[in-house]
Parts: C-alpha cells; sequence; structure tokens
C-alpha cells in the first residue's frame, strides 16, 4: 500500500489554497491542501503499525513548527507546479531529516523545498499567465503546525488519514 | 466551523465502496468511504481543543469495535442513500452515546443507523434501479475498527482530519 506524510494547515490557509486548487490542481478532489513531509512510499499493510510506532517516537521528539507563507513559486522548467512557499526553518528541517531515516529509507534524491500545491499540470502557456497572476496577488500568512497526518491512497488516487501525530517534543 | 465524526473502514472495503460511490455518490470527492459517528456540528474554532480533548476521554473509554456489514440497504421513502448496512452491536452503541452526551448537545433525535453510503442524492429511477443491482450483488465483510477521526469541512465542502483517536479502552 501507498503511504505518505502530511501537514494539513489551519481551515483559513486550506480555504485559501483551494480558492487556487479549485481551477488548477487535479489533485484537487484526491487530498485537501497539504505540506507534505513525505513523499508517497509503498509499505506491506501488515508493517503499517511499525511505521506508526516510529512516527509516534518522532512526533514526541519534534515540537510544532512555524510554517510561514510569503510569496508564489513556481517548479518550472522541472514541472509546471505552483505554490505557496514554505519558509524553511530548522525545526521543519529536522522534522523532515527524522521522517527520512535509514528506518524509512533515507534522505530522498532531491533536495527538501517546503511548499503547498496549489496548481500542477498546467499547460506552459496556462502556467505562465496564472503564475504571472498569483505573483501580483502575493501572500503573507504565518500559522503554527502542531500535528503531522499519515496517509494511505485508495484506489482512485484519493487519500485517507490513517493517523495524526501531535508534535509534542515530550522526549526532546 | 462544521466539525464530525467518522471512522474510516479498511483500504479493502473504501476501495470497494468507492467502486459504487464514484457512480452513485456527488459526495465522492468531498469525503472518502466511512461510517459516521457523529452527524456534523458546530464549534467555534477556538474550542475545538476542548472537543478533541473530550474525544481523548472517550477512546480511551471504548475498545476497538467490530464493523460488520452484511447487505445493501435504502434509506427510501426518506431520501435515496443508499448504504452497507452495519450490523449494530453494544460496542458501536455505546461509542455513539458517548459521543452524543450533554458536553455535545446530546443525542440526536433520529435514531442511530450504523451505515457506510455508497450512493445518494439519486434520482428515482436510478434509485430503484442501482438498489436492485446491489442488493444482487450482496456484501459480507467485517474487520475491527480501532480508531475514530475528528474532522472539520473546508469552504468547497471537503473533509479535513483534525486529529484520529485511538479506541484503547485504557480508562474501562
Amino acid at each position: 500500500m501507498k503511504y505518505g506524510v502530511a501537514a494539513f494547515p489551519s481551515k483559513k490557509l486550506q480555504d485559501l489554497a483551494n480558492s487556487y486548487r479549485k481551477r488548477y490542481d487535479p489533485h484537487y478532489e484526491l487530498i485537501t491542501p497539504h505540506m507534505t513531509l513525505k513523499e508517497p512510499f509503498e509499505v506491506d499493510a501488515t508493517t503499517i503499525k511499525d511505521v506508526a510506532a516510529e512516527m509516534l517516537n518522532i512526533a514526541n521528539r519534534h515540537k510544532p513548527f512555524k510554517l510561514h507563507t510569503t510569496r508564489v513559486s513556481t517548479f518550472s522548467p522541472i514541472t509546471n507546479t505552483l505554490y505557496f512557499k514554505v519558509e524553511t526553518n530548522a525545526e521543519v528541517v529536522a522534522l523532515h531529516e527524522d521522517l527520512h531515516s535509514d528506518f524509512f529509507g533515507g534522505m530522498p534524491k532531491h533536495s527538501f523545498v517546503p511548499h503547498i500545491t496549489i496548481g500542477q499540470k498546467l499547460s506552459d502557456t496556462e502556467h505562465a499567465d496564472v503564475f504571472g497572476q498569483l505573483k501580483m496577488a502575493g501572500i503573507d500568512h504565518e500559522e503554527v503546525i502542531d500535528r503531522m497526518h499519515l496517509l494511505y491512497q485508495l484506489e482512485g488516487g484519493s487519500w485517507t488519514v490513517y493517523e495524526t501525530f501531535r508534535l509534542t517534543g515530550d522526549d526532546q
């Protein structure tokens, strides 16, 4: 089964992201707006309890982190994906690293760019057009993320939350 | 903000439900297949932490319960809603009752019919037609539900999981 780890921001930020995703993100229907902390990975359904146990350990080692988004950015020319860029900080980087320990198969090949996708799979023309508009509109939003979610994917591509983990930092 | 409490069944049962929902349930895109434990209710965003705290108490008082679905049923003539009927048992009834204590505003007006919706808002003709087919197809699936989810609704109608609670029964 395919699992992933994400943080869901507040309703306010999700509503804002969805106002764009509704038009520009074909994954709008599959999952609500989120910041990916760990890209989809395959785990046998029987070992998911071990993954959940390890995630609980991780949640106990990390405190809530600040999510501050200051601008709309793009992954172009790699992909025509638009996103709210989330400022990197030590806390979210440490959390991301812990979610890519040897237990989880190690670090990903590409570097971690914290973000909330608001548009993807756009044509070149649409991408340029929408990016131009959204850069003008801008964004400045800050909040605290105090939990992360372990999700799994259904056949149709939609994601179900298996479990949430509060970032308590109790074991720090 | 609007909140609700639901249990999400296994991927297997969700995939099966979605094979019908995809065609027959206009809410397909808003939430993955689920059994509602508490109908949507309004709570101020500032008091959601109290609700979550109370739900944790409840989760500690209840053990995992059996979800056994044996047939497709309908809420017709009240609404043209088709669902996997979930056999009632003492555990799920007790959990439902606890989620409707005075703290939560008391018991609902209509009686609790545990179910997983697979089609709704069908025309009379379509309802009769699909119900006939699904009754023939039948279902017999049993699993254990060991957690419940507190969700909130976004502007577009989709639901985000706020937190999961494992039914530990530790305080029983």
